[in-house]
Parts: C-alpha cells; sequence; structure tokens
C-alpha cells in the first residue's frame, strides 16, 4: 500500500505522521544537547524499532523501558546501554541477570532493601557489576524511596557499598506534572524535582560517594528550567507522539500530535442524534474518561462532535449541541481520532501505518507483553 | 513450564482456567440442545483457536466473530460458517466477498440500505449469493435498524429481494442486558428482544419471506426464558470466560469466572498506606472504572483491598478500611485479579497461560486487529 493515500487502509487503523515524529524527537535532541545533558528517550509509548532509531539519532543506544520485553526486544535488534526503569520485580532478577551479563551495559533500579539483596544473592558473571539507580520518589507517589525519608539516603549508600552493585544513579519520575496546566506550573515540579535529585546526589558526594542523576516525564522535559543542566540525563518518551493530554497540560501544541486513529461511519441513528464509527475501546482504549468536553478523543476538523461512548468495536458520537446533519457523514465516510492517551492508545494496535503528507510509507510493528 | 505450578509465570499474567472454560462451555451447549435451538458461540472475548474448539464442541463449524481478522484467523484454520456480526464496513466489502467465495458458508449482517446496495453492486462468482442478517435494534441503542421503525421491515424485504443476496435472518443484541442486575431484570429483556425479533421473522413469513432469528448476549443466554425456544439460533460469546460485571448482572457466579490476571507486589508505600503491583493498565484495560468497591478489579482472598489507580505498568493498591499490614504482602509476593470484563483484559494479552487446578498446561495466543 505503499504511496497510496491515508483513504485506503481498513479501519481502525492507528497512522503515524513520521515528519512530526522526526520534529519531536529532534526538537528533544537539540534541546538537551544545547543544555549539556544526556538524553534517554523512553520507548514505552511506541515501543517499534523505527521509532526507537528516530529517537536515539540512529545511536541504538541510551534508552529506558518499561518492560523486560521491551528491553529483551532492542537487545536483540543490536540496542545496547539499556535502563529497565521500574523496581527491579523479583520474578525477573534472573532475566535481568542475563541480559547483565550479555549486554555492554543493562541498567535496572531499585527502591527497596529487599531488592539490593536479591542483587547481592545473584552475582553476575565475569566479575561484571549490577549497574544500578536508586529510584527516588520527588513527590509523584508512586514507585520510589520517598526523598524526605532518611532510609532513601541509607539504601543508596548500601547500594553502593554491596560488592557486586554500583550504584549508578538517582532516578526520578515526575509523573506529578500529568496534574500540571501550562508551563508555569510543570516548571514548577520540575524544579522541585531537580532540586530534590540534584540535592540527593550531592549528599551522595559529600560521603564521598559519586553518581549520575536523571529526571524525566514529557511535561516537565517539553519546557526544559534552566537548572536541569545539572542533570546527568532525562528520559522522557511520550513526547515522540504526544497526545490530546499533553496538549491540555501544555507539553506541545495539538498540531504536533504525530498520532491517530483512522476510523469510518458505519451507523446512522437520527432517532438518538447519533452516529456509530468503527472504533471501539479495543482501537482507542478507554484512557480519557470524562476528560474532555469532546469525549474519548478529539475528532478533527468536527469540533462539535463528541466520541460519546465505546464498545469493544463500536464508538458513538453525539453533536455537542444542535442535530447531526447525516449528509455530512455518509456510511463509510473517514473521521480522525486524536487520541487522548497516545500510550494506551499505541497499546491496542498490533501494527501503526506510518506515512508522510498523508502518502503511505509503510508499517512499524511494536513488541509486547512483559 | 508445562506442569509448572502458576507461582513459576513472570506477571502480570493472564490465567484461564480450562474446567471452568469447559464447564462454561458445555452448560451453555447442553442448555440450547435442550432448547433446540442452534448455539453459535461469539469469539471476541477469546480470539483463540484452543477455546474455539471447546465452544463449538470440536465442530469447527457455526461461530460469530466482531472482526475480519477474526474471520480470517479462523477460515485459515478450518472453520466454516462463520457469521461476521457487524454492519457490513464498506471499506471491507472485498475481503468479505473473498470470504464469501472461498468458505462455503460466510455471513454478514447490515442494517441500512446503502450497505445492500454495496453488495449489489459487487455480485459474487460462481452464483453465490451474499448470505445476510438483517441487524434489529430490539432497544440495545448501538447498531441495528430500529424494530419500531417501518424501514426495517422494508430493508429486510429488499434484502431477500436483491439479486445475489439472501436473507439469512434477523439479528439482535441484547447489550441493554448489561445495564439489568438479577435474574429477573435480564429476562425481562430476553423477553422483548425474542418476542420482537421472532414477531418481526412473523411479519416476514405472512409475504412469503423465511428466515432464521438469532438474539444473544452473555446475560440473556446464561438464563434462557421459554420463548427462546422459538429462536433459530443465539450467539453469546464471554460467557466462556465470564468475569466480574458478569456475577453483578446476575449471569453467573463469582466462581464461574475463569480468567484471572496474576501480578506481583513490587512496592511498600506505608507513607500512603499503599501497595503497588506490577500490573497496570496495559494488563488489565480500563474498563469497569467506579463500579466496584474494590476499584478496577476483585482482588482474589482479599476483600478488604482495592484496586485503586493504575498506569502504564504500575497499579496502586489500598485497603479499603483500616491499615495494610505489609508483612502480609511482602515485595514479591502475589496477587490474583478477577477482571471486570474480560473481554477488555483479553485483549491487553499477546498470550494467555491455560492451567487445570493450578498446574499450567500450554499457552493459547488470540489474533488481534481489524
Amino acid at each position: 500500500m505503499n504511496g497510496e493515500p491515508l483513504s485506503a487502509l481498513c479501519t481502525p487503523a492507528l497512522v503515524v505522521d513520521v515528519d512530526k515524529v522526526k520534529r519531536n524527537a529532534q526538537r528533544m535532541i537539540d534541546s538537551y544537547q544545547k543544555l549539556g545533558v544526556q538524553l534517554r528517550p523512553h520507548m514505552k509509548t511506541h515501543k517499534t524499532l523505527e521509532c526507537a532509531d528516530i529517537m536515539t539519532g540512529g545511536s541504538r543506544r541510551c534508552i529506558v523501558v518499561s518492560t523486560l520485553a521491551e528491553a529483551c526486544f532492542y537487545a536483540d535488534h543490536g540496542y545496547d546501554d539499556i535502563l529497565y526503569a521500574y523496581s527491579v520485580p523479583f520474578d525477573k532478577v534472573e532475566r535481568c541477570a542475563a541480559l547483565s551479563e550479555r549486554l555492554e551495559l543493562f541498567q535496572i533500579l531499585l527502591d527497596h532493601p529487599d531488592a539490593l539483596e536479591k542483587l547481592r544473592k545473584r552475582p553476575l558473571k565475569d566479575g561484571r557489576q549490577w549497574h544500578v539507580w536508586l529510584k527516588l520518589d520527588c513527590g509523584n507517589g508512586r514507585a520510589g524511596a520517598l526523598h524526605s525519608d532518611p532510609a532513601a539516603f541509607i539504601l543508596a549508600r548500601a547500594i553502593a557499598e554491596t560488592e557486586g552493585v554500583q550504584l549508578t544513579g538517582v532516578y526520578a519520575h515526575c509523573g506529578n506534572t500529568y496534574n500540571c496546566r501550562g508551563e508555569e506550573q510543570i516548571q514548577a515540579v520540575a524544579q522541585e524535582t531537580t532540586s530534590l535529585t540534584v540535592q540527593f546526589v550531592e549528599k551522595l558526594k559529600a560521603v564521598g560517594i559519586t553518581c549520575k542523576s536523571s529526571i524525566g516525564s514529557t511535561p516537565s522535559c517539553s519546557h526544559p528550567i534552566k537548572d536541569m543542566a545539572l542533570l546527568s540525563e532525562v528520559h522522557p518518551g511520550n513526547y515522540v507522539f504526544y497526545d490530546v493530554q499533553q496538549s491540555v497540560i501544555g507539553s506541545c501544541s495539538l498540531e504536533d500530535v504525530a498520532v491517530r486513529v483512522l476510523t469510518r461511519v458505519i451507523g446512522h441513528c437520527p432517532h438518538r442524534n447519533q452516529l456509530l464509527v468503527d472504533c471501539g475501546w479495543s482501537g482507542l482504549s478507554l484512557d480519557g474518561a470524562g476528560k474532555l468536553p469532546t469525549g474519548y478523543a478529539v475528532i478533527e476538523g468536527h469540533p462539535n462532535l463528541k466520541l460519546l461512548s465505546m464498545t469493544q468495536e463500536h464508538g458513538r458520537v453525539e453533536p455537542i449541541s444542535g442535530e447531526l446533519d447525516y449528509s455530512k457523514y455518509p456510511l463509510g465516510s473517514l473521521l480522525t481520532l486524536i487520541p487522548y492517551h497516545s500510550c494506551a492508545t499505541a497499546v491496542m494496535h498490533p501494527v501503526y501505518h506510518v506515512h508522510s503528507e498523508g502518502r503511505l510509507l509503510g508499517t512499524w510493528t511494536p513488541t509486547r507483553g512483559w
């Protein structure tokens, strides 16, 4: 289908604008080159080789992943310097050890002394070291040792002092930027996360332990603050696609969003003032419920339409106000959904259709599972 | 891993109790054999060959699918008499024609004269007929010609009278049973849908058109009413797995639910009175938000735990009341989630792990896409 227009696709279909992907990726590369900070892009949004190549500028080095399936997928395809940014799960220590022994540099993170004990009990072969980041919770409220808890510092020292284990750095995910609206709020969270992480690393330095620092999230990394130059690395991921959520937060404009779900009108329901489309939650996900006046997505070019509800393979669309003019939406006509959360939408698709200016270039196939 | 206990699995993992699957399938087979009604099981919940074999009693005939990807998958593996129960999408007419020309019996459905026109313009080869069900909306409020609209009857006649097209039957999906609580409410909807569908077929008979009738939904088919004996077919699907939602509706007991998501504790957060598990929405889906006192799932054996929220790879669990006793949930320990909606959860998994009495038997691989 290469060279054909998007309308040649059967729907629902996830389409990726490769020019926007490249622009989003390059902007982030440039931004952190200028700051002198290593960009370690996160793969969890797309999980494809092609997009990883764009995000790493072709180096195939220095990435973050959210699952071991991603780590293995990238390792199998020549990637190295992979950080599995997930508090090392006890059922996966052996698989992590295998990757640590196979790659030049496989890095993990942890936030609990019991995890360190697991590593100590599984020394790596050939005198290799476990490369470990301490996961620090700087206010995000998910994983990580709490920055204000003395146990965090004790754990960092213990990592550094354990034989066979090396403290690579301190890693914070500022997912609390997702509650922000606008650059000012985002930068306040970025500032706090940066300061707490850098201070933590300084405290370690004061006791003779030198290690890196990394913070990340697409909102904070899309609007770098001056102090982020003090960090060793940043690790955003979603920015390569962006989505409606990121535009609402203020990370990007809606113009920057590189992905769409194409759907077709498959039903007219004048007695309900609705139409049906062939995208249900199996093609979009249920992420974003109740967040937008236009429902589960933005319907491009139709600001008066709302994606009201979805079942597995059906979406119900209604006007925000007034009566639907069905002559504008004949059966079979295309509608274009801008996803609320591209990470959640991409996961639903076994293949992405890549285009440039509306002409199909080929497909990208993501990895899945854990 | 065959023969190993479930605890040998890396998490998150979808596990299927094959004994419950067989029991659920057999109960439905027996129930409709007794009523003298053809059971045409729906594949959309699991999308695997192995489960289809169980649901069809090994016949590999007489199934319903929700996507053309499913239709092709089953056709490629020796299945026939496949009903693609989805108002025929205009972008897929050619693929439907190919299946109609390749299989002994491929059936489609439609609910609009424009779709009939598309079929008329694409006559099948070798004198074959399009086998078409009219989709009737008997109060479900999604797809289908409205039963009370005279246009529905006109369309049925038009299907029957169009050259190259055969009216196979009248098909109603009573998804409105999902709003019911308890057998009485379910049976009221089943009665109404059955009566309206049978009456519609009788009206056709009165003008010399003979065709089949089919209704379905797991709630209605789990509690057949007497009049369902008047139907030609029924087409439930979810019953083979069931889920928490079906138990809340009253289709089954929680004991009947054949699927679980295994997850492990990966974090302790005493400052928030929470723990973290390694199942996020990528392993469970966001279906069921706000529906259960226990959050997005039921955590088996722990009625005081609630799956409060999820991000892509993390779940936050908290007690419904009181303080968490972390000694009961050490890092690495297993928790078992009973999904709110098994169709939505199964879609998230590239492979299902099948067991009998907790011993792994192998894996089932679903098809995906459209």
